[in-house]
């Protein structure tokens, strides 16, 4: 059975410390809004994508939002909550356990899965940007990648934000502020990294037969790919992300295409260096080339990759990013993304990892 | 496509605060060795029901336990989570997303699903107990349920739990030890309630066409239904769980028996009332019956309602509590029960529920 995308929100990222609830309820509201004859009776399942930790969380969306659903839970996979989410409601409703799914992500600046302190490996290096600066360096030694081609990346996902109302930042930078801006690491500064904060994301999953009570141009899952390597640091390489390339070869596989087929794609830059590691990974350039094609949609001012701003250039809702790099795409794909439509956008792409690409989900997208 | 559980294991319910990454682990390695055949690179997906507040749970299990699955999540639906991940199991296998997936719960006793802190309508009456006495209350006024009827619920647990060797208490008590047990409100008795504690159960579920490859005796999950009905208590009816009877009548149709049929079943019984209002509203008695059924059960000395003790026997490890029915029901259909033993047991029945049955979960299993 195929599963459609029919409805989708995404509401405002800011730096403010917002209730959970209150994001959660946003995001939901706005997808009734936004999609034609949803009732609520309609709602199978509700799956709230969150690292908070409030228990219960979509029986607490279900009441205050008027739906009682068979299903209803949170699912959790730190910033890979959201994919993660994604395919679980997939599952439903391929395997005829549900028709209408419900997938709501959010999270909060603060939460607690800011930190990694699972990991003795890192030793007191618990913060994300230790290991996003040893993948810089790495990446730095064996391919001469430049700090010039790291501010670049900032740059194009600064930029790409402008025109996304969503993005907690409404400022661009320069190369020079980027390059000028707070050095974090030897091989990282502030400006390379995404930063933490609230927000929420809503997407609507239907069967195939019935989308089109809810939407005039659904928009389909047609490939999905995930893989888990593992959990600590120390058994990642150090330039390449396998469980992206994992997760992308079953995507690809599944959905009948090749890398080159993609016309737009969301991807999870974390950190600048993510950015040139997944575009490697996923096939859009070759091994340590990725540099030079950011370079390039910088200049020519494309928005192939990363339309919304990306993580960098939009802000980091965890459990929240993987449902609006979900609903970014599908608006791509329907043609309804305004200032930021890639034109003749019809094969679209979702990368969205957790801690050090530990885990990978990889989604194609067709209309 | 069927779903097979080929595997299962319950490790010992403690009242110790055993870390949550032990738990998970101790389940996984005894299910290994429950289990023939079975592979690290076997397992597509590994799922975690917990209410613990650690993220990433399931890449840390993966890892420690040498599993690079596809899919690594945890999820969470407070007391509900166990049966709630079986059907997100479920999903994946009969959506063809997966072929093996492995469903670990656990549970540490202090935990932070102990207490509903969200809904403001039970004003300072935020520990369970007080809905179980509105329950109670409501029960005994409607039908004239009485406190030796209770007292005779605790007794047939504890008495069950004696040969269940994962049980918490290894304790006895006679209906006058109940009656005589610490009055907590003017309804329930200490003895009455079940008891947080730490634990942890996995079960292993594939796809029916490669089941025996691991198990001889393959048991499958035959009907499921689900039902959240709202997250506030004020919302309950208080001599009745919505949730169950719609959960109960939705499992039965996909099933295609009555309950009539079942031969042995695994019930919440978070308080005494509950295990009363789940047989009726199960539709094992009539509405107000339950109390005479309880009688006669413990009169002849029957484990065909909850066999391993329930939660008031056997201790309830929130996350965990789900996974341990369903391994137990397993364990009689496949007639290794032991002392536990339901004689020619061919149909069981799981209900697993959450706060105040806001929502539950109704599974029928065959052999």
């Amino acid at each position: 059975m195929s599963v459609a995308i029919a409805g989708y929100s995404t509401t405002k990222f800011t730096l403010d410390q917002t209730p959970i609830e209150e994001l959660l309820v946003s995001a939901t509201k706005e997808l009734f809004q936004n999609t034609k004859n949803l009732s609520q009776k309609d709602i199978d399942a509700v799956l709230v994508s969150t690292n908070n930790n409030k228990k219960y969380l979509a029986p607490i969306l279900s009441e205050i939002t008027g739906i009682a659903p068979k299903i209803a839970q949170s699912i959790e996979n730190m910033c890979n909550s959201g994919a993660n989410s994604i395919v679980s409601g997939y599952s439903y409703i391929a395997s005829g356990m549900a028709d209408v799914v419900l997938v709501v992500g959010a999270e909060q600046a603060e939460n607690s899965a800011q930190v990694l302190d699972w990991d003795m490996s890192r030793g007191e290096f618990t913060h994300p940007i230790f290991w996003g600066t040893m993948f810089a360096k790495a990446h730095k030694r064996e391919f001469g990648t430049t700090d010039e081609e790291l501010a670049h990346v900032s740059a194009l996902n600064h930029k790409n934000a402008q025109d996304n109302p969503a993005a907690y930042n409404p400022k661009t930078y320069t190369i020079e502020d980027i390059m000028d801006s707070k050095r974090l690491t030897e091989d990282l500064r502030l400006l390379d990294c995404s930063r933490s904060c609230s927000g929420s994301s809503a997407v609507l999953l239907v069967s195939e037969e019935i989308a089109k009570k809810y939407t005039d141009s659904p928009v389909f899952i047609s490939g999905i790919g995930q893989k888990t390597t593992s959990a600590s640091f120390t058994k990642n390489e150090l330039t390449r992300l396998e469980s992206t390339i994992d997760a992308a070869s079953q995507a690809y596989s599944m959905a009948g295409i090749k890398a080159n087929q993609v016309d737009v794609a969301e991807i999870h830059d974390a950190f600048s260096i993510c950015e040139l590691m997944i575009l490697e990974d996923l096939g859009f350039a070759s091994k340590g080339k990725a540099g030079k094609l950011v370079l390039e949609l910088y200049k020519n001012g494309s928005k192939k990759i990363n339309p919304r701003g990306g993580l960098i250039g939009a802000g980091h809702p965890l459990g929240a990013t993987g449902i609006a790099q979900i609903a970014e795409i599908t608006s791509q794909l329907q043609g309804t993304a305004k200032k930021r439509q890639v034109e003749n956008a019809r094969i679209g792409l979702v990368q969205n990892m957790s801690a050090a690409a530990t885990s990978s989900t990889v989604l194609v997208m067709k209309n």
